[in-house]
């Protein structure tokens, strides 16, 4: 139960905080003040995990997103009745995330156009195509479970920089990619958005929910056949 | 003593590097010159905490802020007569903070004009009315409290860590809120600035210490209550 | 094997993640929204190697950078017959995570331009002629490999710091040298991208090779001789 | 003499990554490239003395910084024979660097301007007068000393992380203060942009020497009476 509660809250911060800065504060220009940018949206979706990680990472190992337990499901990681209650946790939190997002968002009376929601084709920021959209949320969740994977290999000298690593990746990832989908790598985020602004982001939707999970089966498949640790095994090193 | 010292000093510098940030840096444009924006002042408030963290936390628990003392007295984390103490040490080291950069801010002949002080209706940097603003500074100092409480848990693997974690947590509020109040979510911050600005800082500022203190009392409850480590206990895991 | 997997999975990142972030968002600027500039290439860059040190530092030492095995080579710290199959993985790799970002970029139609290829004289971002950015380089590579030998030193206290360290050197690199070079430092980083842009950037990739396998040696050679650890020595201090 | 070596290379990166990012990418606009600005500078800043800490660390200390010497000696860190010779190291590596900078720049044909000299008055970025840019340096590095004491105090559970919090501290100070006198708090970086600037900056530099040193002994002084650790004193805490 505790579980559940810690991806939820985790995953309503990783909405309200990462699509909150976005929605916010990524293009604020009332002068003399300048937003915070694509720089400051990817930040703030990393730093999002990176401290849920450190707060709650003990009680659910942080997830705060489906395509990450369905990946580390697949590469072994956790146990399939795990994935089932943690998504639906995730999915909830998102959705109250972004309902306190559009509460405070409609607060100076404007609308929220287009919220964060993913797209592509004539919604992606830069307007990639689908298959280019698709291959980049598929490789960018490939390489965030890759990451994911092994920052939390059992390693007593690297033990607690798994927090860091996997945040400042998320943030990585936003740097890449937002010109391309808004970036996803995480249907709860995706959803959370869609349900607001609907229309096109609902029909949308389907590209990013599968790509990333497919991404992150992909990852967890291919952590655990060709990288898996199967004892300690520091690297070769002279002297 | 050694403590309050402590309190006074990282509420000096926090006053002084984040409020300062914003008043001498944020929309510096003599050109060429570009100035460090939100994403500079978010970066800033979040390193004054990150560093009193590391260099003071061993002394005071480096809390420099009335909120999140009184939020850890209600989750059960300080003792009540640790409380007063603690707030009135963080007040006035706050005004210190603000007098000196009163007295740098002033030394180019210009005024402080609003200084950093937080606002909400037409003092919000993007005009979000009163209630927006009251959620906002609620669920931001809740968020916070939350991080706080899981990130000190005593925990061997992720010890040390807790000042990444809680100093990032406060640039992530900032980079989400500062078009909303100019963030406050720290009562001796906003009374530091409304005591050089008066009129309309002082008549506001009843929201930016009722409003981080209910959230920060709420964190602490949801978090003794429904997170909070009853023995140690590893996530699950497979391996 | 597994070490070669780790190489190549790692420069493929870094590609995919510095140079991508170079291509895709740098200058992004589809109203409102602006781009990640050089902060965030620099920053991308970094975070590439930050997050493979955490994931794949434990099997093959996250290279990434046949400067860095070459001068780790040098320094005495790696075999010499790790050198080439090293090498040749990251060269594989690098290459693929440029086929992706190919792939990626030209989802909207627009050609790549000149990619994120590196390049001196009128192919310096800032017109900075072939001394200046051979100095570039070499020193760039030079002071990378010295805080790279530094912090892999063995040492209780610092264990597990390294991959912040040597990934936030590369991002203070590309702080500095993106204007003079685009910032190579990097031969697998230059010859992914040479090969897609062809014409003056294979013409000038030589530079690309040359310089920082160069700096990287020096680098070796003076940390072994001048700077290396011969038993633990803590640095002076009183109390 | 492993110790000078050290102190020598490490202020010659300071020099060389601080100073540099701020003349060759500060401001860089050649179209569509947009620069780094004040936040990147401060990140330059930052992370040389972090990558130094760590790299060599071990070996001086890393102070980088007579200012840091001289205050950690008021404080009873360093002997008092340490004092010269370390200084000495850092003005001399602090000149190497600017003339690595100065072949750099100069190679695009264009001249140095006011390199990243350090000024007040008409000198000072924003028009601070003398008394706003005295205050300014005194109280920086008097906060900086106070964070580097506390941060290196002996603590098995934050031990390490001062590399980090004391790098963080001076991207910090940077982000307030560029707009000021362009950050200084280090005497050995003023002295070696005012040599190759020459006039004002020569003439101007003695408060570049004397309020970093003096707000670095304060510090020092104020660390040892009011806030040192008699004996290992975790804060108080509940449960």
């Amino acid at each position: 139960m505790k579980k559940f509660a810690a991806e939820f809250i985790g995953t309503f911060w990783l909405v309200l905080g990462g699509c909150g800065s976005a929605v916010l504060a990524a293009n604020f220009t009332s002068e003399p003040f300048i937003g915070i940018g694509l720089v400051g949206v990817s930040l703030a979706f990393g730093l999002t995990v990176l401290t849920i990680a450190y707060a709650l990472g003990r009680i659910s190992g942080a997830h705060l997103n489906p395509a990450v337990t369905i990946g580390l499901w697949a590469g072994g990681r956790v146990e399939a009745s795990t994935v089932l209650p943690y998504v639906i946790s995730q999915i909830l939190g998102g959705i109250a995330g972004a309902g306190v997002l559009y509460v405070i968002a409609t607060g100076n009376g404007s609308g929220i156009g287009n919220f964060a929601a993913n797209g592509f084709g004539e919604h992606s920021p830069g307007g990639y195509d689908m298959m280019s959209s698709f291959v980049t949320e598929f490789v960018m969740t490939f390489m965030f479970l890759i990451i994911i994977f092994g920052a939390t290999e059992k390693d007593r000298a690297r033990e607690g920089f798994a927090g860091i690593a996997i945040g400042l990746a998320l943030a990585l990832i936003h740097l890449i990619s937002i010109p391309v989908t808004n970036t996803s790598v995480n249907p709860a985020r995706s959803i959370s958005q869609a349900v607001f602004v609907q229309g096109w982001a609902l029909q949308q939707l389907w590209l990013f929910i599968a790509a990333p999970i497919l991404g992150a089966i992909a990852g967890g498949l291919v952590y655990k056949h060709l990288l898996r640790k199967t004892e300690f095994e520091p690297e070769d090193r002279k002297e």
